[in-house]
Protein backbone atom coordinates (compact mmCIF):
# COMPACT_ATOMS: atom_id res chain seq x y z
CA UNK A 1 0.00 0.00 0.00
CA UNK A 2 1.37 3.55 -0.57
CA UNK A 3 1.80 6.37 2.13
CA UNK A 4 -1.20 8.10 0.36
CA UNK A 5 -3.07 5.15 0.52
CA UNK A 6 -2.05 4.44 3.73
CA UNK A 7 -3.02 8.07 4.66
CA UNK A 8 -6.28 8.00 3.42
CA UNK A 9 -6.89 4.62 5.06
CA UNK A 10 -6.57 5.99 8.48
CA UNK A 11 -8.30 9.14 7.06
CA UNK A 12 -11.42 7.39 6.53
CA UNK A 13 -11.73 6.18 10.25
CA UNK A 14 -11.25 9.89 11.66
CA UNK A 15 -14.74 10.01 8.99
CA UNK A 16 -17.30 7.94 10.46
CA UNK A 17 -20.39 10.40 10.18
CA UNK A 18 -22.40 9.25 7.06
CA UNK A 19 -22.47 12.77 5.23
CA UNK A 20 -18.81 11.84 4.43
CA UNK A 21 -20.00 9.02 2.58
CA UNK A 22 -16.68 7.16 3.73
CA UNK A 23 -14.24 9.42 1.88
CA UNK A 24 -15.18 7.37 -1.10
CA UNK A 25 -17.27 10.38 -2.88
CA UNK A 26 -16.95 13.52 -5.07
CA UNK A 27 -18.42 15.31 -1.64
CA UNK A 28 -19.44 15.23 1.33
CA UNK A 29 -23.59 15.44 1.46
CA UNK A 30 -24.62 16.99 5.11
CA UNK A 31 -28.37 17.58 6.30
CA UNK A 32 -28.69 20.78 7.48
CA UNK A 33 -31.78 22.37 7.99
CA UNK A 34 -34.04 20.14 6.30
CA UNK A 35 -32.25 20.42 3.55
CA UNK A 36 -28.89 18.49 1.98
CA UNK A 37 -25.38 20.29 1.83
CA UNK A 38 -23.31 19.34 -0.72
CA UNK A 39 -19.49 20.11 0.19
CA UNK A 40 -15.97 19.62 -1.76
CA UNK A 41 -12.57 20.73 -1.07
CA UNK A 42 -9.47 20.37 -3.95
CA UNK A 43 -6.01 21.42 -4.04
CA UNK A 44 -3.48 22.33 -6.59
CA UNK A 45 -0.07 22.48 -6.33
CA UNK A 46 2.07 24.27 -8.41
CA UNK A 47 4.44 22.20 -10.97
CA UNK A 48 2.09 19.11 -9.79
CA UNK A 49 -1.40 20.14 -10.88
CA UNK A 50 -0.21 23.09 -13.30
CA UNK A 51 2.60 24.05 -15.38
CA UNK A 52 4.78 26.35 -13.75
CA UNK A 53 4.48 29.71 -16.23
CA UNK A 54 0.81 29.13 -16.80
CA UNK A 55 -1.54 31.77 -17.02
CA UNK A 56 -2.13 32.65 -13.35
CA UNK A 57 -5.44 33.38 -14.53
CA UNK A 58 -6.17 29.95 -16.01
CA UNK A 59 -5.04 28.11 -12.58
CA UNK A 60 -7.49 30.34 -10.87
CA UNK A 61 -10.32 29.29 -12.94
CA UNK A 62 -9.79 25.78 -13.25
CA UNK A 63 -9.57 25.28 -9.38
CA UNK A 64 -13.11 26.71 -9.23
CA UNK A 65 -14.13 24.54 -12.14
CA UNK A 66 -13.28 21.24 -10.79
CA UNK A 67 -14.50 21.99 -7.76
CA UNK A 68 -17.80 23.05 -9.40
CA UNK A 69 -17.37 19.79 -11.15
CA UNK A 70 -18.07 17.83 -7.92
CA UNK A 71 -21.29 19.72 -7.22
CA UNK A 72 -22.30 19.31 -10.38
CA UNK A 73 -21.66 15.34 -10.22
CA UNK A 74 -24.26 15.13 -7.04
CA UNK A 75 -26.69 17.77 -8.95
CA UNK A 76 -26.11 20.60 -6.30
CA UNK A 77 -26.33 24.14 -7.53
CA UNK A 78 -23.49 25.94 -6.31
CA UNK A 79 -23.67 28.26 -3.18
CA UNK A 80 -20.46 29.84 -2.85
CA UNK A 81 -16.69 28.83 -2.38
CA UNK A 82 -13.99 29.30 0.09
CA UNK A 83 -10.60 30.17 -0.94
CA UNK A 84 -7.18 29.06 0.07
CA UNK A 85 -4.53 31.16 -1.43
CA UNK A 86 -0.31 31.27 -1.48
CA UNK A 87 0.74 34.85 -2.73
CA UNK A 88 2.57 34.70 -5.74
CA UNK A 89 4.46 36.74 -8.42
CA UNK A 90 0.76 37.83 -10.57
CA UNK A 91 -2.01 37.81 -8.05
CA UNK A 92 -3.52 40.19 -10.27
CA UNK A 93 -3.95 38.11 -12.87
CA UNK A 94 -5.24 35.20 -10.56
CA UNK A 95 -7.47 37.10 -8.90
CA UNK A 96 -9.02 38.04 -12.47
CA UNK A 97 -9.42 34.50 -13.63
CA UNK A 98 -11.01 33.98 -10.19
CA UNK A 99 -13.58 37.18 -11.28
CA UNK A 100 -14.49 35.28 -14.43
CA UNK A 101 -14.77 31.65 -13.23
CA UNK A 102 -16.99 33.64 -10.04
CA UNK A 103 -19.35 35.39 -12.80
CA UNK A 104 -19.47 32.63 -15.31
CA UNK A 105 -20.59 30.51 -12.70
CA UNK A 106 -22.61 32.74 -10.64
CA UNK A 107 -20.87 31.87 -6.72
CA UNK A 108 -20.49 34.40 -4.65
CA UNK A 109 -16.84 34.05 -2.86
CA UNK A 110 -17.57 33.82 0.75
CA UNK A 111 -14.59 33.82 2.65
CA UNK A 112 -11.04 31.95 2.85
CA UNK A 113 -7.14 32.87 3.61
CA UNK A 114 -4.35 33.81 1.97
CA UNK A 115 -0.86 32.83 2.95
CA UNK A 116 3.14 33.98 2.24
CA UNK A 117 4.81 30.80 1.18
CA UNK A 118 9.09 30.57 1.82
CA UNK A 119 10.84 31.67 -1.46
CA UNK A 120 11.33 29.17 -4.29
CA UNK A 121 8.28 26.40 -2.65
CA UNK A 122 6.20 25.62 -4.37
CA UNK A 123 2.97 27.30 -3.95
CA UNK A 124 -0.88 25.70 -3.15
CA UNK A 125 -3.93 26.63 -3.22
CA UNK A 126 -7.34 25.29 -1.96
CA UNK A 127 -10.88 25.73 -3.00
CA UNK A 128 -13.82 24.81 -0.85
CA UNK A 129 -17.51 24.79 -2.76
CA UNK A 130 -20.39 24.69 -1.18
CA UNK A 131 -23.96 23.77 -2.93
CA UNK A 132 -27.70 22.70 -2.24
CA UNK A 133 -28.43 19.66 -3.57
CA UNK A 134 -31.76 19.60 -6.12
CA UNK A 135 -32.73 15.96 -5.93
CA UNK A 136 -32.78 13.57 -2.79
CA UNK A 137 -31.26 11.40 -2.33
CA UNK A 138 -28.23 12.86 -3.84
CA UNK A 139 -26.59 11.15 -6.32
CA UNK A 140 -23.45 8.79 -5.55
CA UNK A 141 -20.71 6.27 -6.42
CA UNK A 142 -22.71 3.79 -4.81
CA UNK A 143 -25.92 3.47 -6.91
CA UNK A 144 -25.13 1.55 -10.22
CA UNK A 145 -27.02 -1.47 -10.58
CA UNK A 146 -26.39 -4.61 -12.52
CA UNK A 147 -28.43 -4.50 -15.83
CA UNK A 148 -27.82 -0.24 -16.03
CA UNK A 149 -26.15 1.41 -18.74
CA UNK A 150 -22.83 3.16 -18.67
CA UNK A 151 -22.77 6.45 -20.34
CA UNK A 152 -20.50 9.76 -20.14
CA UNK A 153 -21.85 12.99 -21.11
CA UNK A 154 -18.81 13.68 -23.90
CA UNK A 155 -16.13 13.37 -25.22
CA UNK A 156 -12.73 12.35 -23.55
CA UNK A 157 -9.16 13.44 -24.29
CA UNK A 158 -9.31 16.87 -24.87
CA UNK A 159 -7.23 17.57 -21.68
CA UNK A 160 -4.60 15.69 -22.44
CA UNK A 161 -4.53 17.21 -25.92
CA UNK A 162 -4.41 20.27 -24.61
CA UNK A 163 -1.68 19.72 -21.70
CA UNK A 164 0.30 18.17 -24.39
CA UNK A 165 0.18 21.02 -26.51
CA UNK A 166 0.74 23.73 -23.65
CA UNK A 167 3.99 21.85 -22.50
CA UNK A 168 5.38 21.51 -25.68
CA UNK A 169 5.11 25.00 -26.30
CA UNK A 170 2.76 23.97 -29.90
CA UNK A 171 0.75 26.91 -31.07
CA UNK A 172 -2.28 26.87 -33.24
CA UNK A 173 -4.30 24.43 -30.72
CA UNK A 174 -7.12 24.60 -28.74
CA UNK A 175 -5.67 24.09 -25.24
CA UNK A 176 -8.90 25.71 -23.13
CA UNK A 177 -10.20 21.90 -22.58
CA UNK A 178 -7.03 22.00 -19.91
CA UNK A 179 -6.80 25.27 -19.13
CA UNK A 180 -10.57 25.74 -18.17
CA UNK A 181 -12.71 23.05 -17.92
CA UNK A 182 -16.21 23.55 -17.62
CA UNK A 183 -17.80 22.05 -14.80
CA UNK A 184 -21.39 20.45 -16.40
CA UNK A 185 -23.51 22.25 -13.42
CA UNK A 186 -26.59 22.04 -15.54
CA UNK A 187 -26.12 18.85 -16.58
CA UNK A 188 -25.54 17.50 -13.31
CA UNK A 189 -28.62 19.31 -12.40
CA UNK A 190 -31.06 17.53 -14.72
CA UNK A 191 -29.35 13.82 -14.56
CA UNK A 192 -29.20 13.85 -10.90
CA UNK A 193 -32.96 12.64 -10.42
CA UNK A 194 -32.65 10.36 -13.61
CA UNK A 195 -29.20 8.23 -12.60
CA UNK A 196 -28.63 5.15 -9.87
CA UNK A 197 -24.69 6.71 -9.87
CA UNK A 198 -22.72 9.41 -10.82
CA UNK A 199 -19.12 11.08 -10.47
CA UNK A 200 -17.02 13.15 -12.45
CA UNK A 201 -14.31 11.97 -14.38
CA UNK A 202 -11.65 14.16 -12.95
CA UNK A 203 -8.81 10.66 -12.97
CA UNK A 204 -9.84 8.76 -16.33
CA UNK A 205 -12.41 6.77 -17.47
CA UNK A 206 -11.18 3.57 -16.15
CA UNK A 207 -9.97 4.42 -12.67
CA UNK A 208 -13.01 6.63 -12.46
CA UNK A 209 -15.12 3.50 -13.56
CA UNK A 210 -13.59 1.02 -11.24
CA UNK A 211 -14.19 3.68 -8.18
CA UNK A 212 -17.95 3.90 -9.05
CA UNK A 213 -17.67 -0.24 -9.62
CA UNK A 214 -16.37 -1.13 -6.43
CA UNK A 215 -18.28 1.63 -4.20
CA UNK A 216 -21.56 0.04 -5.78
CA UNK A 217 -20.30 -3.92 -5.50
CA UNK A 218 -20.49 -4.20 -9.67
CA UNK A 219 -18.51 -4.63 -12.28
CA UNK A 220 -18.52 -1.98 -15.03
CA UNK A 221 -17.91 -3.38 -18.40
CA UNK A 222 -16.73 -0.67 -20.46
CA UNK A 223 -17.05 -0.77 -24.65
CA UNK A 224 -13.54 1.14 -25.69
CA UNK A 225 -14.64 1.84 -29.23
CA UNK A 226 -17.52 3.71 -27.86
CA UNK A 227 -15.95 6.29 -25.88
CA UNK A 228 -16.12 9.30 -27.94
CA UNK A 229 -12.93 11.11 -28.30
CA UNK A 230 -11.97 14.74 -28.21
CA UNK A 231 -11.79 16.08 -31.78
CA UNK A 232 -8.38 16.25 -32.94
CA UNK A 233 -7.42 13.22 -31.06
CA UNK A 234 -6.15 10.39 -33.10
CA UNK A 235 -7.36 7.30 -32.56
CA UNK A 236 -4.20 5.75 -31.96
CA UNK A 237 -4.52 7.80 -28.51
CA UNK A 238 -7.50 6.27 -27.37
CA UNK A 239 -6.53 4.61 -24.71
CA UNK A 240 -4.78 7.25 -23.34
CA UNK A 241 -7.74 9.26 -23.33
CA UNK A 242 -9.10 6.20 -21.23
CA UNK A 243 -6.74 6.78 -18.45
CA UNK A 244 -6.28 10.63 -18.94
CA UNK A 245 -8.52 12.39 -16.37
CA UNK A 246 -9.02 16.25 -16.21
CA UNK A 247 -11.90 16.26 -18.75
CA UNK A 248 -14.85 16.95 -16.39
CA UNK A 249 -17.50 14.87 -17.95
CA UNK A 250 -20.01 13.15 -16.12
CA UNK A 251 -20.20 9.55 -15.79
CA UNK A 252 -23.17 7.81 -14.44
CA UNK A 253 -25.27 4.64 -14.49
CA UNK A 254 -29.10 4.64 -15.27
CA UNK A 255 -31.73 2.11 -16.02
CA UNK A 256 -31.64 -0.07 -19.53
CA UNK A 257 -34.61 2.52 -20.67
CA UNK A 258 -32.70 6.03 -20.29
CA UNK A 259 -32.79 8.34 -22.81
CA UNK A 260 -30.39 11.34 -22.81
CA UNK A 261 -31.64 14.53 -23.43
CA UNK A 262 -27.91 15.47 -24.92
CA UNK A 263 -26.68 14.38 -27.89
CA UNK A 264 -22.98 14.43 -26.68
CA UNK A 265 -23.84 12.23 -24.23
CA UNK A 266 -22.75 8.54 -24.85
CA UNK A 267 -24.08 4.70 -23.76
CA UNK A 268 -20.24 3.65 -23.35
CA UNK A 269 -20.45 0.09 -21.14
CA UNK A 270 -22.96 -2.03 -19.00
CA UNK A 271 -23.08 -2.61 -15.30
CA UNK A 272 -22.40 -6.33 -14.16
CA UNK A 273 -21.93 -8.18 -11.42
CA UNK A 274 -19.45 -7.89 -9.55
CA UNK A 275 -16.67 -10.25 -10.57
CA UNK A 276 -12.77 -10.15 -10.68
CA UNK A 277 -11.69 -7.07 -11.30
CA UNK A 278 -13.87 -3.74 -11.15
CA UNK A 279 -13.74 -2.69 -15.14
CA UNK A 280 -13.56 -4.53 -17.76
CA UNK A 281 -12.63 -2.99 -21.17
CA UNK A 282 -13.97 -5.00 -23.88
CA UNK A 283 -14.31 -7.87 -22.11
CA UNK A 284 -10.83 -7.75 -20.24
CA UNK A 285 -9.43 -6.67 -17.01
CA UNK A 286 -7.30 -3.10 -18.64
CA UNK A 287 -3.67 -3.90 -18.77
CA UNK A 288 -1.49 -0.68 -16.91
CA UNK A 289 -2.11 2.40 -15.16
CA UNK A 290 -5.97 3.04 -14.81
CA UNK A 291 -5.40 6.73 -14.24
CA UNK A 292 -3.73 9.79 -12.54
CA UNK A 293 -4.29 8.12 -8.62
CA UNK A 294 -4.27 11.39 -6.21
CA UNK A 295 -6.42 11.78 -3.21
CA UNK A 296 -9.15 12.59 -3.65
CA UNK A 297 -11.06 12.03 -0.15
CA UNK B 1 -0.73 49.33 -0.35
CA UNK B 2 1.75 46.07 0.25
CA UNK B 3 0.50 43.28 -2.56
CA UNK B 4 -1.39 41.63 0.30
CA UNK B 5 -3.10 44.37 0.63
CA UNK B 6 -4.28 44.77 -2.87
CA UNK B 7 -5.17 41.35 -2.96
CA UNK B 8 -7.51 41.30 -0.25
CA UNK B 9 -9.11 44.55 -1.76
CA UNK B 10 -9.62 42.60 -5.37
CA UNK B 11 -11.31 39.83 -3.71
CA UNK B 12 -13.60 42.19 -1.34
CA UNK B 13 -14.76 42.52 -4.95
CA UNK B 14 -15.64 39.10 -5.40
CA UNK B 15 -17.56 38.88 -2.66
CA UNK B 16 -20.39 41.30 -2.10
CA UNK B 17 -23.09 38.57 -1.14
CA UNK B 18 -24.37 39.35 2.39
CA UNK B 19 -22.51 35.37 3.67
CA UNK B 20 -19.30 36.80 3.16
CA UNK B 21 -19.61 39.61 5.50
CA UNK B 22 -17.50 41.87 3.56
CA UNK B 23 -14.05 39.51 4.01
CA UNK B 24 -14.01 41.20 7.40
CA UNK B 25 -14.93 38.64 10.04
CA UNK B 26 -13.70 35.27 11.50
CA UNK B 27 -16.17 33.19 9.14
CA UNK B 28 -18.92 33.39 6.85
CA UNK B 29 -22.29 33.52 7.67
CA UNK B 30 -24.88 31.68 5.56
CA UNK B 31 -28.27 31.29 5.77
CA UNK B 32 -29.66 28.02 4.92
CA UNK B 33 -32.46 25.76 5.04
CA UNK B 34 -33.94 28.18 7.76
CA UNK B 35 -30.91 28.09 9.97
CA UNK B 36 -27.13 30.12 9.70
CA UNK B 37 -24.28 27.85 8.61
CA UNK B 38 -20.60 29.41 10.18
CA UNK B 39 -17.76 28.48 7.85
CA UNK B 40 -14.09 29.42 7.80
CA UNK B 41 -10.82 28.39 6.11
CA UNK B 42 -7.05 28.79 7.38
CA UNK B 43 -4.20 27.43 5.99
CA UNK B 44 -0.73 26.80 7.56
CA UNK B 45 2.35 26.25 5.57
CA UNK B 46 5.79 24.97 6.67
CA UNK B 47 8.18 27.44 7.77
CA UNK B 48 5.51 30.44 8.78
CA UNK B 49 3.03 29.01 10.80
CA UNK B 50 5.23 26.19 12.14
CA UNK B 51 8.37 25.48 12.92
CA UNK B 52 9.97 22.51 10.54
CA UNK B 53 10.65 19.97 13.03
CA UNK B 54 7.97 20.22 14.78
CA UNK B 55 5.95 17.74 15.39
CA UNK B 56 3.10 16.63 12.64
CA UNK B 57 0.57 15.90 15.60
CA UNK B 58 1.06 19.39 16.59
CA UNK B 59 0.70 20.91 13.44
CA UNK B 60 -2.31 18.96 12.71
CA UNK B 61 -4.21 20.16 16.13
CA UNK B 62 -3.26 23.28 15.60
CA UNK B 63 -4.66 23.31 12.53
CA UNK B 64 -7.92 21.84 13.35
CA UNK B 65 -7.82 24.53 16.63
CA UNK B 66 -6.99 27.79 14.73
CA UNK B 67 -10.24 26.77 12.41
CA UNK B 68 -12.80 25.94 15.35
CA UNK B 69 -11.68 29.51 17.35
CA UNK B 70 -13.48 31.15 14.34
CA UNK B 71 -16.31 29.18 14.79
CA UNK B 72 -16.13 29.92 18.75
CA UNK B 73 -15.69 33.56 17.86
CA UNK B 74 -19.32 33.34 16.38
CA UNK B 75 -21.12 31.56 18.91
CA UNK B 76 -20.90 28.71 16.41
CA UNK B 77 -21.18 24.59 17.12
CA UNK B 78 -18.98 22.58 14.76
CA UNK B 79 -20.32 20.21 12.22
CA UNK B 80 -17.18 18.89 10.14
CA UNK B 81 -14.48 19.88 8.87
CA UNK B 82 -12.51 19.46 5.22
CA UNK B 83 -9.20 18.91 5.07
CA UNK B 84 -6.72 20.03 2.33
CA UNK B 85 -3.53 17.89 3.15
CA UNK B 86 0.17 17.77 1.44
CA UNK B 87 1.71 14.42 2.05
CA UNK B 88 4.80 14.66 4.20
CA UNK B 89 7.49 12.79 5.43
CA UNK B 90 5.14 11.18 8.56
CA UNK B 91 2.01 11.71 7.46
CA UNK B 92 0.78 9.10 10.41
CA UNK B 93 1.67 12.11 13.48
CA UNK B 94 -0.07 14.34 11.26
CA UNK B 95 -3.46 11.74 11.34
CA UNK B 96 -3.06 11.10 14.94
CA UNK B 97 -2.71 14.39 15.88
CA UNK B 98 -5.82 15.27 13.83
CA UNK B 99 -7.52 12.25 14.99
CA UNK B 100 -7.01 13.40 18.89
CA UNK B 101 -8.23 16.93 17.95
CA UNK B 102 -11.29 15.49 15.77
CA UNK B 103 -12.16 13.37 19.05
CA UNK B 104 -11.50 15.91 21.57
CA UNK B 105 -13.76 18.95 19.91
CA UNK B 106 -16.18 16.13 18.86
CA UNK B 107 -15.91 17.51 15.11
CA UNK B 108 -16.11 14.73 12.15
CA UNK B 109 -13.88 14.84 9.13
CA UNK B 110 -16.20 15.19 6.46
CA UNK B 111 -13.99 14.93 3.35
CA UNK B 112 -10.97 17.04 1.16
CA UNK B 113 -8.02 16.24 -0.89
CA UNK B 114 -4.50 15.31 -0.20
CA UNK B 115 -1.91 16.65 -2.95
CA UNK B 116 1.90 16.01 -3.42
CA UNK B 117 4.26 18.73 -3.51
CA UNK B 118 7.46 18.75 -5.51
CA UNK B 119 10.70 18.10 -3.42
CA UNK B 120 11.97 20.68 -1.29
CA UNK B 121 8.93 22.67 -1.24
CA UNK B 122 7.87 24.18 2.03
CA UNK B 123 3.91 21.89 2.39
CA UNK B 124 0.46 23.58 2.97
CA UNK B 125 -2.09 22.16 4.36
CA UNK B 126 -5.54 23.94 4.73
CA UNK B 127 -8.86 23.27 6.79
CA UNK B 128 -12.28 24.18 6.31
CA UNK B 129 -14.29 24.21 9.33
CA UNK B 130 -18.40 24.43 9.00
CA UNK B 131 -20.43 25.22 11.98
CA UNK B 132 -24.19 25.47 13.27
CA UNK B 133 -24.88 28.95 14.79
CA UNK B 134 -26.37 28.94 17.69
CA UNK B 135 -27.65 32.59 18.15
CA UNK B 136 -29.08 35.10 15.78
CA UNK B 137 -27.56 37.60 15.00
CA UNK B 138 -24.23 36.08 14.63
CA UNK B 139 -21.88 37.84 15.92
CA UNK B 140 -20.06 40.08 14.16
CA UNK B 141 -17.21 42.30 14.20
CA UNK B 142 -19.23 45.35 13.47
CA UNK B 143 -21.51 45.85 16.65
CA UNK B 144 -19.21 47.62 19.36
CA UNK B 145 -21.25 50.34 20.92
CA UNK B 146 -19.85 53.35 22.10
CA UNK B 147 -20.11 53.29 25.92
CA UNK B 148 -19.45 49.34 25.78
CA UNK B 149 -16.76 47.42 28.07
CA UNK B 150 -14.32 45.20 26.04
CA UNK B 151 -13.00 42.11 27.47
CA UNK B 152 -10.64 38.97 26.59
CA UNK B 153 -11.37 35.46 27.95
CA UNK B 154 -8.09 35.01 29.33
CA UNK B 155 -4.36 35.65 29.26
CA UNK B 156 -2.15 36.65 26.27
CA UNK B 157 1.37 35.91 25.16
CA UNK B 158 1.41 32.18 26.19
CA UNK B 159 1.61 31.08 22.60
CA UNK B 160 4.75 33.73 22.16
CA UNK B 161 6.41 31.82 24.76
CA UNK B 162 6.02 28.92 23.90
CA UNK B 163 7.17 29.24 20.34
CA UNK B 164 10.24 31.32 21.58
CA UNK B 165 10.86 28.05 23.77
CA UNK B 166 10.69 25.88 20.88
CA UNK B 167 12.60 27.81 18.53
CA UNK B 168 15.35 27.94 20.87
CA UNK B 169 15.42 24.78 21.97
CA UNK B 170 15.20 25.46 25.81
CA UNK B 171 13.34 22.64 27.28
CA UNK B 172 11.30 22.26 30.59
CA UNK B 173 8.56 25.03 29.79
CA UNK B 174 5.14 24.15 28.77
CA UNK B 175 4.40 24.88 25.18
CA UNK B 176 1.37 23.66 24.78
CA UNK B 177 -0.18 27.42 24.35
CA UNK B 178 1.85 27.62 20.74
CA UNK B 179 1.37 23.92 20.11
CA UNK B 180 -1.68 23.29 20.74
CA UNK B 181 -4.36 26.16 21.53
CA UNK B 182 -7.78 25.46 22.20
CA UNK B 183 -10.85 27.02 20.85
CA UNK B 184 -13.10 28.40 23.52
CA UNK B 185 -16.26 26.83 21.91
CA UNK B 186 -18.63 26.74 25.22
CA UNK B 187 -17.64 30.29 26.19
CA UNK B 188 -18.04 31.34 22.77
CA UNK B 189 -21.95 29.34 22.25
CA UNK B 190 -22.28 30.82 25.98
CA UNK B 191 -21.21 34.50 25.54
CA UNK B 192 -22.89 34.48 21.49
CA UNK B 193 -26.34 36.07 22.87
CA UNK B 194 -24.33 38.52 25.53
CA UNK B 195 -21.84 40.41 23.12
CA UNK B 196 -22.43 43.29 20.75
CA UNK B 197 -18.76 42.23 18.54
CA UNK B 198 -17.04 39.20 19.17
CA UNK B 199 -14.06 37.85 17.20
CA UNK B 200 -10.65 36.11 18.29
CA UNK B 201 -7.31 37.18 18.92
CA UNK B 202 -5.52 35.43 16.34
CA UNK B 203 -2.99 37.97 14.99
CA UNK B 204 -2.01 40.39 18.24
CA UNK B 205 -4.73 42.55 20.92
CA UNK B 206 -4.16 45.53 19.27
CA UNK B 207 -4.35 44.45 15.83
CA UNK B 208 -7.65 42.46 16.03
CA UNK B 209 -8.94 45.56 18.40
CA UNK B 210 -8.03 47.98 15.45
CA UNK B 211 -10.15 45.69 12.86
CA UNK B 212 -12.97 45.40 15.66
CA UNK B 213 -12.99 49.00 16.14
CA UNK B 214 -13.19 49.74 12.08
CA UNK B 215 -15.80 47.37 11.23
CA UNK B 216 -17.79 49.06 14.10
CA UNK B 217 -17.19 52.08 13.23
CA UNK B 218 -15.83 53.11 16.77
CA UNK B 219 -12.74 53.50 18.62
CA UNK B 220 -11.53 51.18 21.24
CA UNK B 221 -9.42 52.12 24.17
CA UNK B 222 -7.60 49.65 25.60
CA UNK B 223 -5.87 49.97 29.21
CA UNK B 224 -3.01 47.93 28.53
CA UNK B 225 -2.02 47.11 32.25
CA UNK B 226 -5.31 45.40 32.64
CA UNK B 227 -4.30 42.75 30.10
CA UNK B 228 -3.76 39.51 32.18
CA UNK B 229 -0.67 37.87 30.76
CA UNK B 230 0.53 34.32 30.31
CA UNK B 231 1.85 32.41 33.81
CA UNK B 232 5.60 32.70 33.39
CA UNK B 233 5.77 35.78 31.33
CA UNK B 234 7.57 38.90 32.87
CA UNK B 235 6.04 42.29 33.38
CA UNK B 236 9.08 43.75 30.65
CA UNK B 237 6.92 41.65 27.63
CA UNK B 238 3.98 42.83 28.16
CA UNK B 239 4.03 45.15 24.65
CA UNK B 240 4.98 42.60 22.68
CA UNK B 241 1.89 40.04 24.49
CA UNK B 242 0.01 42.68 23.25
CA UNK B 243 0.74 42.11 19.75
CA UNK B 244 1.55 38.44 19.35
CA UNK B 245 -1.20 36.31 18.20
CA UNK B 246 -1.89 32.77 18.50
CA UNK B 247 -3.22 32.60 21.62
CA UNK B 248 -6.83 32.47 20.37
CA UNK B 249 -8.82 33.89 23.40
CA UNK B 250 -11.82 35.89 22.61
CA UNK B 251 -12.05 39.60 22.08
CA UNK B 252 -15.52 40.98 22.65
CA UNK B 253 -17.28 43.72 23.78
CA UNK B 254 -20.67 44.19 26.08
CA UNK B 255 -22.93 46.59 27.42
CA UNK B 256 -21.73 48.23 30.46
CA UNK B 257 -23.89 46.25 32.82
CA UNK B 258 -21.90 42.79 31.43
CA UNK B 259 -20.62 40.89 34.13
CA UNK B 260 -18.23 37.59 33.22
CA UNK B 261 -19.00 34.05 34.25
CA UNK B 262 -15.54 33.22 33.66
CA UNK B 263 -13.03 34.26 36.66
CA UNK B 264 -10.19 34.59 33.79
CA UNK B 265 -12.74 37.06 31.59
CA UNK B 266 -11.16 40.46 32.44
CA UNK B 267 -12.46 43.86 31.08
CA UNK B 268 -9.43 45.16 29.27
CA UNK B 269 -11.00 48.87 27.63
CA UNK B 270 -13.91 51.09 26.39
CA UNK B 271 -15.91 51.50 23.23
CA UNK B 272 -15.57 54.98 22.31
CA UNK B 273 -16.41 57.24 19.14
CA UNK B 274 -14.62 57.07 16.20
CA UNK B 275 -11.21 59.44 16.35
CA UNK B 276 -8.11 59.51 14.00
CA UNK B 277 -6.99 56.00 15.18
CA UNK B 278 -9.17 52.76 15.46
CA UNK B 279 -7.08 51.18 18.98
CA UNK B 280 -5.85 53.57 22.10
CA UNK B 281 -3.18 52.27 24.40
CA UNK B 282 -3.06 54.04 27.17
CA UNK B 283 -4.79 57.10 25.83
CA UNK B 284 -2.20 57.18 23.02
CA UNK B 285 -2.02 55.67 19.48
CA UNK B 286 -0.27 52.41 19.87
CA UNK B 287 3.51 52.52 18.44
CA UNK B 288 5.05 50.20 15.59
CA UNK B 289 3.48 47.07 14.49
CA UNK B 290 -0.19 46.45 16.11
CA UNK B 291 0.35 42.43 15.48
CA UNK B 292 0.68 39.66 12.59
CA UNK B 293 -0.59 40.63 9.36
CA UNK B 294 -1.37 37.96 7.23
CA UNK B 295 -4.50 37.55 5.41
CA UNK B 296 -7.54 35.92 6.90
CA UNK B 297 -10.03 37.13 4.26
Amino acid sequence: MSNEAALIAALRALAPHPAARGLADDAAVLEFGGEALVLTHDMMVEGVHWLPGQDPADVAYKLVAVNLSDLAAKGAEPLGVLLGYTLGPDDARFVAGLSEALAEFDVPLLGGDTVSAPVGSARAIGLTALGRATCQPVPSRGGAQVGDGVWVTGPLGGAMLGFEVLRDGASGIDTSAFRRPRPLLAQGRALAPLVSAMMDVSDGLLLDASRMALASGVMIALDGSAVPLAPGLPEARRHDALTWGDDYQLLFTAAPHFAPDHPATTRVGTVAARGPHPVLLDGSAPVGALGFQHGAL
